[in-house]
């Protein structure tokens, strides 16, 4: 890595006149709160020696152009939510919170656009969406929280993305602003654009490592009028996931959401519920939701789905057709995360991606993996996508011993994953968290292609240092 | 422009031991078929020296290998059905037909994956997919003869773009021989993958400038069981165009396509095909498809949509829900390019993109300026994408009339896509063809970063260079 310079209070003195006084944090306390992301572990709790909060894409700029001026790093910073320790000051230097442009600056229902800035939470985007009658489609768990900036600087996936996509699919446009400071806009509203590389797409994803994100040109669709949410538990993980391929091609309905959760799992959700959940000892749980426009067609797809489950070994098929008994259902599957922290605080959340039909094979590694280290790994996701998060818990282990342990089980989960033609991150990103083993697996002219365009965007490796590449 | 050097005679014999004797064409006559695709002018016609047809990644690799080291351009080339002359070889060298490798290596109905060499005609990769219940959803009005290679190269958008998207959704992973020869793997099929920077979405649509696709990981979907065509002409365009929004937020029924016919292209139409069109002198027509998995469902949503063309101004609604009154309708749309061809064998077919809203507005002034002008500009394309193509005919205007109206034509026809939100290529490419305008109306930060990842990747410009982006 460069040799970075601190922030002196000469370089603080030139901040505060670019953004203006409340727009500099340097208490120490205050800034404690910039200082990670939901990555549990104390090495990704990193002090920023500034924080700042532009209001605009000049701010940015000028900050930005400072910052290569003088070598200091700058972290681009949503409301840290993330699970890579992507928005952490690995290097100390500048925090660049984007929390001051939270602005919905346009609604355009007749070419079904949404025009934000980075700061907007997801759940807005959703809710402002949804009163025009329209749909924002990207969906993480952490919705409520999470701000889209941060959501396109990751490319978010989530509970929909086996229908929807991620993020990317949404994102028609982006206001950039380099590292060197220079601003540039792509895409907008058009709905097709092949006018040059896809700029847009490799800004969506790149964790603010190539640019800051000001302004964010958001594709919507028409809102479904109709769901209904399905709960099947399984004696065996195997069948569980056997039936999702059927479920797409026997009965030609793609689900909004195919989701699974092992035993370990959905014991973990009972015991935070405090409540019995149905079939509570199954070996695996599956998720689905069904959308339709017509109350016809939603019944139609969900006993259509729901037979196929039943054919194929379903100890029971629990039908949601209203918001009360549906949020029972996805109550379980969204508070897994929580319901796992207070098994053990310290644990370390994998996003692990294969093709879908691999996820049996992966899990009954991953637990075997597991038995043989004496830990616990819960595995739950995103069946439909091939997304699991095995989540190693630390529970009483030593400090020493976890790294140890950590890192041995990891090496053998992430070597279990590139065989069944899979990769690291299905939607947390690489960040500091991966970065080591993304070096170690990744195909080696593609890390080589990479680093050249990192390098090309940003030769003083001034933009969140530490993550996704390092220098050559 | 770097200088290359001519491909001599040990050049021939070296690339001959590369691809053995039958995969050398130096024969001129025989090469004249790789000196053009089918943009129509003959500035878009320039001879190879030699074709080059490798049967594999690492014979494209020799080859990069060799051009680099001779400083030979090297032109890569599908079945040469594009419309910006992004395969020809403006620079002459080598091109390379991957004609050879047109391979299926493997249909995964288990991942719902097809995995393809590039010269897979884009209809076998349709058909290939039907045979076994499922979809490949990019569909150019060129399948039958454009190569899925080519589709990937230029992210080809098409007809059910609306629903489905364009090419880009559903490549997941490729095989790229990188400028300098080295070979690089990314993605697969992994539904879901945020594993470093998104380098599919970079190459798809790079028009063969970065690299030379050899393997393609194609998404499939399940195959929708009924389809409806919708043929409704209106009196004015404007109505026709209103419309559009409405059919997505009023009914949330999302077509897979909606296109449209302005009143010149519905008469070219009529002639080519020697029959009387329905409302044959109408202003416009919109043709929708409507696809569902069930009777029911085809028909509610069919008849949603009906209702709201003929509440907004539809003169008619025909509906076609069988196969041979599908094609009819689709007849009509489809035989344009031709028909205008038989009108004017040398025409200027544009592909400007818009918000779809401002297709009226847009087709308004571009028949202001044709009038001004003395010309002709039929508009067709697709509405719910916002897609025009405006299609500017020579007729009996002398060669250098043409060449100066065209000229100023396009200039004023981009200007006013400019000042709508729009931009120069919904699905054709920049190519050769659009490169000057593109560097004069492209952001120019964005072209910036666009040399920059040129030359970071090709250093002596060698792959197709007169393409998409000139050297800094």
């Amino acid at each position: 890595m460069p040799r970075y310079n601190r922030v002196d209070q000469r370089i603080i003195d030139e901040l505060r006149a670019i953004v203006g006084e409340g727009g500099v944090v340097t208490d120490h306390e205050k800034m404690e709160v910039y200082a990670h992301d939901e990555t549990s572990e104390a090495h990704y709790f990193r002090m920023p020696e500034v924080v700042m909060k532009p209001s605009d894409a000049r701010q940015v700029s000028e900050i930005l152009k400072l910052a290569n001026r003088e070598m200091v790093p700058v972290t681009p910073r949503g409301s840290g939510t993330g699970l890579s320790a992507g928005c952490v000051p690995m290097y100390g230097g500048i925090v660049m919170s984007m929390e001051r442009m939270n602005r919905v600056l346009e609604i355009d229902t007749q070419n079904l656009f949404m025009v934000v800035e980075p700061a907007v939470t997801t759940g807005e985007v959703q809710r402002r969406a949804r009163e025009v009658g329209l749909l924002y489609a990207g969906d993480p768990c952490s919705a409520e929280s999470s701000q889209i900036g941060g959501n396109v600087a990751e490319n978010a996936g989530g509970n929909k993305a086996i229908k929807y996509g991620t993020t990317s699919r949404y994102v028609h446009g982006l206001e950039v602003v380099l590292p060197d400071g220079e601003i540039m806009t792509v895409g907008g509203k058009c709905v097709k654009d092949v006018s040059g590389y896809d700029l847009v797409k490799l800004f969506v994803g790149s964790e603010g490592t190539l640019g800051v994100i000001t302004k964010i040109w958001l594709k919507l669709l028409p809102l479904p009028k109709f769901s209904v949410s399905l709960l099947a538990p399984f004696s065996r993980m195997q069948d569980a996931i056997d039936v999702v391929p059927k479920i797409m091609t026997g009965s030609g309905v793609v689900p909004t959401s195919i989701e699974f959760m092992d035993s370990l799992s959905i014991q973990a959700a009972a015991e935070y519920l405090n409540a019995s959940l149905p079939h509570g000892d199954a070996g695996a749980y599956i998720i689905i939701e069904i959308e339709a426009n017509t109350q016809e067609q939603v019944e139609a797809e969900y006993e259509a789905v729901g037979k196929l489950l039943q054919d194929n070994g379903a100890l029971e098929v629990y039908v949601a057709d209203n918001i009360a008994t549906s949020r029972r259902i996805w109550q379980a599957r969204k508070c897994v995360a929580e319901a796992l922290r207070l098994v053990s605080p310290v644990y370390c959340m994998e996003d692990i991606t294969v093709p879908p039909s691999e996820i049996p094979g992966l899990i009954a590694e991953i637990s075997e993996i597991a038995e043989r280290y004496g830990v616990m790994i819960p595995c739950f996701g995103h069946a439909g996508d091939g997304n699991i998060h095995a989540t190693l818990l630390k529970k009483d282990m030593a400090d020493e011993a976890w790294e140890r342990c950590k890192e041995q089980v990891l090496a053998e989960v992430y070597d279990a994953t590139y065989r069944r033609g899979g990769n690291l991150s299905g939607e947390h990103g690489i960040g500091a968290k991966r970065l080591d083993h993304f070096e170690q697996f990744y195909d080696p002219v593609a890390l080589r292609v990479t680093r050249s365009i990192k390098a090309t965007l940003d030769p003083n490796f001034i933009l969140n240092p530490g993550k996704v590449v390092r220098p050559a």
